[in-house]
């Protein structure tokens, strides 16, 4: 390439020309910007003037002369608007080329991590349960060489949860959306430790937590204990299926990775099942009967993908069975996305109804046997009507409910006997009734919803505390020393006692640390063929959208909330994948 | 883009120099040429000479003079190195242009198939068994619109083999290398029905396959029985532990997706637990250890890659346990890969002695329990010696054994007694003792090692012999309708009879198929550091080469044999991702 430039710069070309052949090569071959071009930049901007232009040319066309002939080129007629365009186009090419870098640098940083500050047994032990929106986002803004941070998860990664339901199809690989925490924790500061494993309690008064590694491949020491100083709860919440019988057996969960694989097997299975030799017309229909419970985000996401799923890719490949795909929705409150607008509401039912989603309000699922979901709706007369809906598979993707781990805890906490949803905590996100110990995300009572949000937010605000604790003790120690060294020293007493005073001005500008305050910054929710809905924080308003273009922004927005540069690019790299190639329907 | 392209035009450039500007930007926009420089094309061609160039920039230079000055331009220095860089920049981008369109025409196909030939009664039904190597290889060359095709198989995609090993680390996704079954029939001019179930006997005399629903989703229907005209089984064979105890409870195969995905876990399981708090420095090295049971390519790149994991991305990230990690190679012969040349043996030993994997040779594996592996080595003096390799995770990578089908049917034919390994086919793969079945790959025993190459082979060979029988039977039967219309009327019997002569040789030239005869195209595999071995057939020879070099054969190779476009991008995709951001150390 280097080559062919220097070949055509060895042709006589008259210089405007050759100027602009130049820049195209430049530019096509992403290098950085010659010399030459260089420095007609600034004579360029400093003449904007027609006149200075012409001149600027004429200069041009003397050089091309003193290598050739000496043609004379005529000022151009439209120069301005030619030079707009050269502009925007080397704007556009330079800041492609500074997005290559930034990219390039952050991949090489992620890929290249610096040696880690080694842990100092002087300083305290932070431990932190969980891997989830909380943890992660707490992880990644404490600086962690001021404590010995030990990490415990039985999930060594995090998970992009938002895109979940994405991944129930294919249109996104899930390893797209995890970032191993083995990555994320080795490219702190300070060395944190990470164990695989779950806890199974926290004795507040030993300060100890007792961990247990649950996989499969298991050494000789599976159960141990690990103290702490101070102690984070992320560990998120478990299903809930409101001990109607039947459901744990029956349906599939949309939380985790391992969901997600089965529901993306099952699909598939349904599918091939009802495409079985003679297998019965109301078979075929029950196994191609897709039920979701629960009208949240997350179910309306997942319904709206699956029939995304069916229409683009298995309708194409298997017609014989492509009318009778069908999905149902759910929801025992009287509309689905309770959380958004009412005029997105609205749209988002009559979106579904064009896709042929069947939205069912109202209705309370009652009991679940292996073929069919049995369960009580309310007409619009008030009236409580029996409806059977035979599945091939059922999605419950609605309740959370308080794991083990925390239940124990609040059993040993006098201060905790009236919470039932999880751990309450006060202002600063302390666990009512202990020290030290902290509670974010979805185990957390805050009196906030659920969801990732909130526990980034939470997970956001522990990082400030800490680090500023950490700081407020160093600058307390400093300020102990000094006032010891006043006794001792007492010449340069003036200098001394300014120091302190400075200190003790930067600590109390430390230590006025407000409680935790969440921001709302909207909802979002992808509802099927392209389409999003979106409720976003505006001002002291809201901003409501729905369609076409709030998918652009739906995909822009989880895209810029994913965890890493790597997670964006796989992202990006999936759906255009998806749109290139279709979903995979291996059953696998 | 276009807009800028046309701003540019309205510059008076000098011609020369505007025609390179030009091309430039055409080359940049991957856009056809446009009509100007097209028509310049052949003025350039048909006048190689420096006079022909000097002329034709003149009358370049006219038309810039009738828009401007008329300035003249001096004929180039050096016009004929000039040309030669200019053209082979105009050729690569051509080839480039043609690469893309022709990639995009395949996917394009791909997804937008054309609408099929229904099935049609008077045929003849033919059903395949399995989608593995050669059932898939008949179906890609068999003409569907000449028989009722029934394809049966538990697995609805086809795996590409070869690089499954490299599935068990994640330098490439498992579903890049398969191709839905779904897509491949739907790509068949003649309608073929696919049945996701497993065969469970076969009744030669009834001529009809028992097959049955053995996924996790099933319907009313789940057992039922699929009658057949003419039958082909490539349903492959199943992991072989020679009787040895505690293998098939304790080891992971590598032979199907769940077992590479299952591997893939299971390594960054011993990593885990390897690094849990307070682990014994015992447990740690038991852990770290992988022990890979088979010398065989699949054995041998499974290590490679397994070294290659740990030493590029597992290293980096869990430095603390980054010297205990260690992978050895049991093999029962005197050593690995013994399909290949002496001298690719010995550097790949030499390799793997660099990359620290232990080879153990004439070392049998007498029993496996769950954290040990006994094995009885023969010494260099003969003697034999009891060795114990305590393990964390072990791949048994060796041994191939009948499936209860193929065992049943081999039950049922007297003429297969004595056949131990699979069905013994005759020099047409029609399985001996029956009439109407064929087998391939294997489950066949047709002389030839059970390799994923044979098994194409014989599945391209049943494809020709197909396509010959069903041109055969039409020829016979126009020949048959032509006879009789001469007597019916006898007028024109000089031009029937010619017709009938010509089908008469047609059919002779049909008629006459060789039998089945492989030929062997040469042995690759990886080793590990971007290093490969390959033994390739040449002529009559052998071409034998390891190294990096051979590593770019042993890639260009594999991806020239993946299935489909698809196949193709996604795992160069792969390649790239593993590169740039490693692999991922998530445990899922």
């Amino acid at each position: 390439m280097a080559t062919s430039s220097r070949a055509l710069s060895k042709l006589p070309m008259s210089a405007a020309a050759a100027g602009v052949a130049r820049t195209q090569i430049s530019r096509m071959l992403i290098t950085p910007i010659t010399r030459r071009t260089i420095a007609t930049r600034p004579a360029l901007r400093s003449r904007p003037s027609t006149t200075g232009a012409r001149q600027l040319r004429r200069g041009y066309a003397d050089q091309a002369g003193a290598a050739g002939t000496g043609a004379t080129i005529p000022a151009p007629k439209k120069p301005r608007r030619f030079r707009v365009w050269r502009w925007s186009w080397r704007l556009i090419n330079l800041s492609l080329l500074g997005g290559v870098a930034y990219v390039g640098y952050e991949i090489y940083q992620d890929r290249n991590p610096e040696p880690q500050v080694k842990p100092d047994p002087s300083k305290k032990t932070l431990v932190v349960l969980g891997t989830g929106w909380g943890s992660v986002s707490l992880l990644k803004r404490l600086d962690t060489e001021n404590y010995n941070v030990v990490v415990i998860s039985p999930r060594n990664y995090f998970l992009f949860t938002p895109l979940l339901p994405s991944c129930t199809t294919g249109t996104i690989e899930h390893r797209s959306i995890m970032e191993p925490i083995r990555t994320i924790l080795r490219s702190k500061r300070g060395h944190v430790k990470y164990y695989e494993a779950e806890a199974s309690s926290i004795d507040p008064e030993r300060k100890v937590v007792r961990v247990f590694d649950n996989s499969e491949v298991r050494g000789g020491m599976i159960e141990t204990e690990v103290p702490y100083d101070m102690l984070v709860i992320g560990v998120g919440a478990e299903n809930a299926t409101f001990g109607i019988p039947g459901v744990r057996e029956n349906s599939c969960f949309l939380k985790e990775i391992g969901d997600a694989q089965l529901i993306r097997k099952k699909i598939m299975d349904c599918v091939e099942t009802a495409a079985f030799k003679d297998q019965s017309p109301e078979e075929i229909d029950r196994l191609l009967h897709m039920v979701v419970v629960g009208g949240g985000p997350t179910g309306v996401e997942f319904a709206g993908e699956l029939q995304d799923f069916f229409e683009e890719d298995i309708k194409k490949l298997i017609p014989d069975i492509s009318d009778r795909f069908r999905v149902t929705l759910i929801e025992a409150l009287p509309n689905v996305l309770p959380s958004f607008s009412k005029q997105l509401i609205e749209y988002t039912e009559s979106t579904f109804k064009e896709e042929k989603i069947d939205i069912r309000t109202k209705t309370m699922v009652k009991k679940v046997t292996d073929k069919a979901v049995e369960a009580e709706a309310v007409g619009p007369d008030g009236k409580k009507e029996k409806v059977t809906f035979p599945y091939g598979l059922l999605v419950w993707a609605t309740g959370n409910a308080v794991r083990p781990v925390v239940r124990d805890l609040m059993g040993r906490i006098p201060a905790q006997k009236d919470s039932r949803r999880g751990l309450a905590v006060n202002e600063y996100l302390v666990v009512q009734g202990t020290r030290d110990i902290w509670a974010i995300g979805d185990c957390a009572v805050a009196g906030y919803a659920p969801t990732a949000q909130v526990a980034g937010q939470e997970g956001n605000f522990l990082a400030r505390l800490f680090n500023n604790m950490a700081k407020t003790e160093m600058l307390e120690e400093k300020i102990r020393d000094l006032s010891g060294s006043l006794n001792l020293k007492p010449g340069n007493a003036a200098e001394i006692s300014k120091e302190i005073e400075d200190s003790e001005r930067q600590l109390r500008r430390i230590k006025d640390i407000k409680p935790f305050h969440y921001s709302h910054q909207g909802s979002l929710a992808y509802i099927g063929s392209e389409k999003a809905v979106a409720d976003v924080s505006w001002f002291n308003g809201n901003f409501a959208s729905g369609g076409s273009l709030t998918f652009l922004f739906w995909r822009s927005a989880y895209l810029s909330m994913c965890f890493s540069t790597r997670n964006r690019l796989l992202v990006i790299n999936d759906w255009l994948k998806s749109k290139l190639f279709g979903r995979d329907v291996s059953r696998e």
